[in-house]
């Protein structure tokens, strides 16, 4: 028997017993006299003591140690003269009575401590030492546990585990698949699945009802810096509802695990229209951790001789509390800010309403002290208080003005990590129109259903169309996304139309997904959350990386394996492919 | 609302209610004055009644119905006058107040029952329908079921469920890989994993401790009628573990399910050596629902003139009890079977043990009723019984007399579905010589430790080196498998070298492990069952297509979606492949 206990169990009650531990060696600390050593293992720490008295074998042995040395000691529990309170096995410790050596170990290219990672290229090629580190296990540790509750939470509401293919069927809508070369079919291809959406629509036809599962989908993207070519959604499906019915489950789910796993009770989350998402907050995944709503000045602003106003669209403003004593040189770095590429503003406007009342702004030349007044009472300003104003044609100075105010939010420190609010944003556009290639395109899905009411706008004015779609978005990302689904053959046929497919194309690719809505389909919608995403917010990472056991670079390279790689002469012959010359 | 009520959950105490019911129109009776509709969900089937005083606009609504039209009915729940206690609300039926079809139907092309399913082909093209059968559905169900139920026992015992990457690295060891071009890394391939192997290893050098995962693996092999492309394991690591730790924890898994699903105890696991299977059974998975032990005739059998016997190596026979009645025929279907080329037996030899205590045998010519006398007494046979023995090379003699003693167990009825005899083979071979290639390969695969006592071995006498292995096996099926894994990277070199690696391919394809283990690898050991297969044995099915939701056929392709199916010209481009001309 390797250990009677683990490295995280032994207290005060065990003092006198004789036990066997096993695990790795943390630190050595040798004080002449006496050795001490942290064993560590996944459940704790553990300090094992070499007394003076102890054998030549013994502190033979010791002297060869070194970190990351797995071994098993026997030994006998006693009382701590010196307690440490920080560690849940800091009464007692083991006087060493007999030790072996498991396993040497090379030293490793980090130290497997909190704080030290040799950077994230060592960090991944050595991944099993990293994941050594608690800091990292922890966030394992965490996904287990957040699949746990989700899964009883979901049995409990009658919810089917059901598996979904991996090797399915190219489809050139959506995002870049990975194939897969058949053998038994040579020059046929199976795709990787980019979500089960079909299948659990499927499902759902066969009547089963609830179904849900956590798996692995994939997207052929080029990777940004938080995206991975495998990633983990849990998918559901409910059968017989309506979108309240999906919005009230998974908003539980969602107000189960923060109660669970941080302790936080969450009211019932408010339903924003994405309309308002972005007239109030610029995008559709508004940070609420924080006001600061977008104020429409463009009719305000517009009656004065200030022609790059007069010129402009829209004109938005937000309210800084309490920054009416920014500098001139904190004033500069914003107007730097929304001036950056990436945020493409062409300048910003301020008005600083003093606290003793006074109002001073970057267009006095323009405006005087009441138009100013009313600018600030629109923004429900108070004395101390700066106003911030972006302007342009609409749908450019929206982005930039929600830019603007997350970083007022970082400056602010109000975009606090132990805070949580998350929200639905309901009725998006059913279509998203592509100027490049002229056409719409689903938004959300193709299998996503209009809203009953717009349904007739679907030929004479598709862009108006809105979706019953939503989205949970938790402090600005956005964490779930599904819809009621269309479960008319012909309402879908509809829609492929709008998409500018032929019936043919829309039968050679969703054929099978047609047929069924032929034989009862009940009306059904899901949703979808990403996992990983879900994760790291509860982890309070800022990436998804290290809530996977064994993520790919931004090459999607696996650098620990070496993955992908060259493949045999045979293989290539007996799939029949070749690589272009 | 769609419903307030599922077709499964109006009871008497309903009576009197006004319900909203959603289903399925399962069957419509028309008896003239009353029309009975049987409506149908997941949960089950709820009597409609449209009775002689309905308004006109319900019964013109009702004779446009078909069979499998999704409709919404409110209603009145009434007692039966004649109830049916075949279904949980037999008791009562809800008498029709309205009537909206959700979604009408076509004639499906074939009913929806238990017993009608229009044979293999159509099934799987409608699969969508086919899974609406209660006799499909509830296998589904079932395997919902079961992994919940192993994952809340394994989470108990502080197993983590840890994600391992799909997109890993093509080996040439083991079955044929699944391969997925890359087109970041163009002239590269990923590969999907045949199991999670080298990962969870490195898991246990990472210190997870204990790990689990239900996970999805693939194969390309050439598909046997219960084979799939894509399949389902429970796939498990444990560290600081001797065998039987292993063995113990998953025996109890095993025992926990047969108690919770079929509520049957079932008492703690023989374990038998490989060995010994062989020996006495003649393969390394002996179906133990009866006993029929081989018993080696071989040195008694060889003092006459029987040429036969004489030349044989082996002479193994089987007691087949209560059989000595057999007539000719029997006896010449028997000698049929064995012949039979899947079993390859030159004859059978037969002796009678009358019930009158006189003994009769197709050797007569050969043997005395004295020796006749002797073969019964070591094969325990008592009056009455029939004696089976066949003869020839032992290595072809064993699995040919397994197969005659699995024939007798079916014609005894001693293989009864309903009961349940699991055990451990355990200490298999490390390594299994291959005629073709002249090499020896690793039987379970290349980190298999062999026992401790045998390592002296592993280049003097490899084929003699037994493995500290273990299989699961159920009624003759392999359940699951495992071992004690290499935890040493000399150790592992040595064993890579008895397969014909040089250290170059070794390091080439299992590098980062050899490299893992040098920093400190635990012992540790694992196993891996095959889900499939386990639901498919406790639901009563031959085949493991059943348990699936959507498998493939023999040539590897779904029909419902038509997959694997070609890729556009782009895809070929973007990956930097094209067939081969």
């Amino acid at each position: 028997m390797y250990r009677t206990h683990t490295c995280g169990e032994l207290r005060l009650e065990h003092v006198n017993q004789h036990v066997t531990l096993s695990g790795w060696v943390q630190k050595i600390r040798n004080l002449g006299a006496m050795t001490f050593i942290d064993l560590r293992d996944r459940y704790g720490i553990t300090q094992l003591v070499v007394e003076e008295s102890a054998s030549k074998d013994i502190k033979d042995r010791i002297a060869g140690l070194g970190r990351e040395f797995v071994i098993q000691v026997n030994g006998k529990v006693v009382e701590r003269t010196s307690k440490n309170n920080k560690i849940p096995t800091g009464d007692i410790e083991i006087i060493i009575e007999s030790i072996d050596v498991l396993s040497p170990s090379e030293v490793p290219p980090f130290t497997i401590e909190d704080n030290s990672d040799g950077g994230d290229e060592i960090r991944m090629k050595y991944r099993y030492l990293d994941l050594r580190r608690q800091v990292v296990r922890k966030n394992l540790e965490l996904r287990h546990r957040m699949a746990h509750l989700i899964r009883n939470y979901l049995d409990n509401l009658r919810f089917m585990e059901v598996e979904t293919p991996v090797l399915i069927k190219s489809t050139p809508e959506g995002a870049r698949d990975f194939v897969v070369p058949s053998r038994m079919n040579q020059g046929q291809f199976y795709a990787l699945p980019q979500s089960p959406q079909t299948f659990k629509q499927l499902l759902m036809v066969a009547g089963f009802d609830r179904y849900y599962q956590i798996v692995k989908c994939f997207r052929d993207e080029d990777l940004r810096a938080d995206r991975q070519p495998e990633f983990t959604q849990i998918d559901c499906e409910m059968s017989f509802v309506e979108r309240d019915d999906v919005l009230d489950i998974f908003e539980g789910l969602i107000r189960h695990l923060f109660k669970e796993i941080r302790g936080i009770d969450i009211p019932a989350l408010q339903r924003m229209t994405w309309h308002d998402a972005m007239e109030y907050y610029g995008c559709d995944k508004p940070d609420l951790r924080f006001d600061m709503k977008f104020v429409d000045l463009t009719a305000q602003a517009k009656h004065r001789d200030f022609a790059v106003f007069n010129a402009s669209e829209y004109v938005g403003a937000i309210c800084a509390t309490g920054c009416a004593s920014y500098t001139r040189k904190q004033l500069d770095e914003l107007t730097d800010f929304v001036k950056r590429p990436q945020v493409g503003a062409k300048g910003l406007v301020y008005v600083k309403y003093n606290e003793d009342g006074t109002l001073k702004s970057s267009v006095d030349k323009f405006y005087n002290e009441d138009d100013l007044k009313r600018w600030a009472e629109s923004c429900q300003a108070k004395p101390g208080d700066l106003i911030l104003i972006l302007c342009g044609p609409k749908n450019k100075t929206l982005p930039q003005l929600c830019e603007l105010r997350l970083e007022m939010g970082n400056r602010l420190g109000l975009r606090d990590k132990d805070v949580f609010k998350p929200l639905w944003v309901v009725d998006f556009p059913l279509l998203e129109w592509d100027e490049e290639t002229q056409r719409f395109y689903a938004m959300h899905h193709p299998f996503t259903s209009p809203k009953p009411e717009d349904t007739d706008m679907m030929e004479s004015n598709p862009g108006a169309v809105r979706a019953n779609a939503y989205d949970m978005v938790i402090n600005g990302v956005e964490i779930g996304g599904g819809s009621i689904r269309i479960h008319d053959s012909q309402l879908q046929q509809r829609m492929f139309k709008c998409l500018g497919f032929t019936p043919e194309q829309a039968d050679k690719q969703f054929g099978f997904l047609l047929n069924a809505f032929k034989y009862g389909a009940p009306p059904h919608g899901g949703i979808a959350f990403g996992f990983d995403r879900l994760v790291s917010m509860f982890a309070g990472l800022d990436s998804i990386r290290d809530t996977i056991a064994f993520p790919k670079n931004n090459s999607g390279r696996d650098v620990m394996i070496d993955s992908p790689s060259e493949i045999s002469e045979e293989q290539f012959k007996e799939l029949g492919i070749r690589l272009q010359s």
